[in-house]
């Protein structure tokens, strides 16, 4: 078939593949995928990759999922498309009933975007004219961590902690304030982690106070980070304390859960770990699972059917809660039920993290490795003692992908804040993944940062 | 199949429609689509409506088409996904040829998004970050007409042109400034369409000298509007000065063409009306036409390669380029390039457009109809000869819609700044439509027309 046929990476035509438009490093040729089943990937060269981070932690029950494929052909043929602004179709309830079930109270409203930036703008937009039709349009502001990441829409960006982002956002106003997250791994001596979540709690309610609290919309977290704290689990004891400044001031708390959500942490939401909930929470990446995209905002009943009936929400989306977008979420919430994968990234995860921690975490370069459930971030450091940085010039995020991907391996790494926080990559495969699979990530891991410290040694030797 | 069990409108349950949060009016109920083929929708009580609208000017190669379906099937189970950051995939490569073949010079490089909002702000994101990559920063501000429309993510929002949005958008800064669109229905008398044109130029050239030219990054224009304007088609003088204007000050001109587009208006892009281009097209709806989420930017290949060598472009989401939309939409392109769809929209939309004049144009409460190839806009009022807008409160365009529905139509109608404008809804077929169709869609227009009619006058007997 025309669109399965390959093409190599040189060929030149019209419109080219979408990473010409992110090149700059660019010294590295990307491989040129042509299959993929299961936690395996295999380019044109012949070459077959496990898939060690499902994508950018998205692709949760694996690739070539014929149950998925199956939904989406027969909801193509039966109903492709109903304008849900002003039409109903099955696979929308369908899909927002396990969401709901899977998530608990008190969430029983889902709204669905095309992926997880759209998600968290959605958000944003709904908690913002929620706050103009109840009578308090002064709350506007938005809070967030320093580092962060919820997403590339110029809405999310604006609440995105990457400092890197501030001249390209000067240009469009914003109104994010940022705090400091507790970062645990280079702590000033004296202090302890949770010397250092008190501190960030004292932040946040200081920035409130600055912003004046009733101009405040939300806070807007990640339980769990991704690429922005290299996959930091924050304490019960911070979001505690977050939660009682929240309900204090009438802050909204909001969980982006786009990346740590879906069963990846071992629980279908990783505030399922806390023991109270957020007031919104986005997920995106596991819950379609790379099949087509989805993200999905879920809140309480109240809030919407207040709105609905004040003024309405205004603002919706061609493709928001499509029909064949649904049923492939609904087949792989199904995937998800059948499979018990949520059982599986606990077991397997502990598995995966505990042989990460006792292979790789005690040998150069590896400064620490963090996470929870099937979603780590491995640190990387020349010196272990000091806790000192790659020189900046090393890339060597950029480094450790390439050595990872000779290996037939794929991890997902990315500098973010250009390096001032760490570096890192992240390691989660599909939830699929059995402990040999794990076993096999990290023998490939060990060889490519066996590879990377080669690399390292020989950049010293020639400078 | 789970995904396709009818459930009825009013099983109370978790989650529930999207429409849940979209009432406040809320009157009246929607259908419970459950199938679809061709131009043609399906409720669950039987009803036999004719998508009159594709959706939302979406679903342009009709509905249930099975090559497109089975080309998501095949590309499911054989590279369901890869991350086109790090990764290339051909669906990708195969996509973006058409696109840039049917769009023609200059264009030769894509940028794929998930959805028409958000192409619109990958675009002002590539701009922004091209501008401080080339070493000027300060270009910033973003220029568009009012009435406009170009999307619901808080960055397209910025410049969607619709005084309702005023006080919600207070909240989020805003950089963008809005000049007069040239709306020819009401013009002052002394004035004629030509001296409006003239005058909206005339605005624009004093919005860039207030914001300071060298300060301006963009003036984004939809060249045939959708629901802000009424379908008004931008003349082609205005155009001309709009275009020197931007090149006198090197300031973007960009083309939302993410309802126009791909073939809606007898052409593949509207701008092929004109003898000139802009610098950017987006385009969403018509390319994937309902079956994925997908958006498209397109430009020339200089700034992208110059970009990619510079900086790189440093904003991607999960789902850009994903295979399975790629896929779809190639498919999609296939089906236009073999039934000639585009030749279609030409014909069978010039057969529409004489018949919507002929036989609704000169009878109440029709003011005008307005248009081009299969995309049309009827402006409702209650008085011909002043233009009379009907009252607030009869929510003209829901009643349209919800007399279309009971004639077995779907027509497209949304209030938009707050009807200040004017109140009209949209006919825009899928562009597989034949004229005995389209005879068929003004039959049944007529008789929603005349329910109107009737409802409005009723109202005024009671009051």
């Amino acid at each position: 078939m025309k669109e399965n046929e390959v093409l190599t990476n040189t060929q030149p035509q019209h419109g080219m593949f979408q990473d010409a438009f992110f090149q700059q490093d660019g010294s590295e040729p990307v491989p040129m995928m042509v299959r993929a089943e299961g936690i395996w990937m295999y380019d044109d060269k012949g070459n077959a990759y496990i898939d060690g981070s499902s994508g950018p932690i998205a692709s949760n029950i694996g690739h070539g999922n014929r149950r998925v494929a199956d939904a989406m052909y027969q909801q193509a043929i039966t109903l492709d498309y109903a304008y849900p602004r002003v039409a109903r179709h099955a696979p929308n309830a369908a899909l927002t009933e396990p969401l709901c079930r899977l998530a608990g109270k008190p969430f029983e409203r889902v709204g669905l975007a095309s992926g997880g930036s759209e998600a968290m703008d959605l958000a944003l937009k709904f908690l913002r004219q929620y706050a103009v039709a109840k009578g308090t349009p002064n709350r506007r502001f938005l809070v967030s961590n320093m580092p962060s990441y919820h997403g590339a829409s110029i809405g999310a960006l604006m609440i995105s902690g990457d400092e890197s982002f501030a001249p390209f956002l000067a240009g469009f106003s914003v109104n994010g304030a940022k705090v400091p997250a507790p970062m645990t791994y280079r702590i000033p001596s004296g202090s302890t982690p949770e010397s250092i979540a008190e501190e960030s709690v004292a932040a946040l309610e200081k920035t409130f106070f600055e912003l004046g609290p009733e101009n405040v919309l939300a806070f807007v977290v990640e339980p769990v980070g991704g690429v922005a704290t290299g996959c930091l689990a924050l304490p019960a004891r911070y979001f505690k304390r977050v939660r009682e400044l929240c309900d204090r001031y009438g802050i909204f708390l909001v969980f982006d859960e786009i990346l740590c959500g879906a069963g990846r942490t071992g629980k279908f939401l990783a505030s399922h770990h806390l023991d109270f909930t957020p007031d919104v929470v986005m997920m995106a990446k596991g819950i379609c699972a790379g099949y087509s995209p989805l993200g999905a905002i879920l809140l309480p009943a109240a809030p919407v059917d207040e709105l609905a009936q004040l003024t309405g929400f205004n603002f919706s989306h061609t493709y928001g809660a499509n029909p064949i977008s649904c049923a492939a979420a609904l087949a792989v919430l199904d995937e998800y039920e059948n499979h018990d994968l949520i059982g599986n990234a606990a077991q397997s995860g502990a598995y995966l993290g505990n042989s990460l921690r006792t292979r790789l975490a005690s040998s150069n370069p590896v400064g620490e490795v963090r996470g929870i459930g099937l979603l780590y971030a491995v640190e990387l450091v020349v010196d272990r003692g000091s806790k000192q940085q790659f020189p900046h010039s090393c890339n060597v995020t950029e480094v450790a992908r390439t050595e990872a991907l000779k290996e037939g391996l794929i991890i997902y790494s990315r500098r973010t804040s250009g390096g001032k926080f760490g570096d890192w990559f992240i390691v989660a495969p599909p939830l699929i993944v059995a402990s040999t699979d794990c076993d096999e990530i990290v023998d490939r891991l060990q060889r490519a940062l066996a590879g990377v410290w080669k690399r390292y040694q020989k950049t010293l030797a020639s400078a």
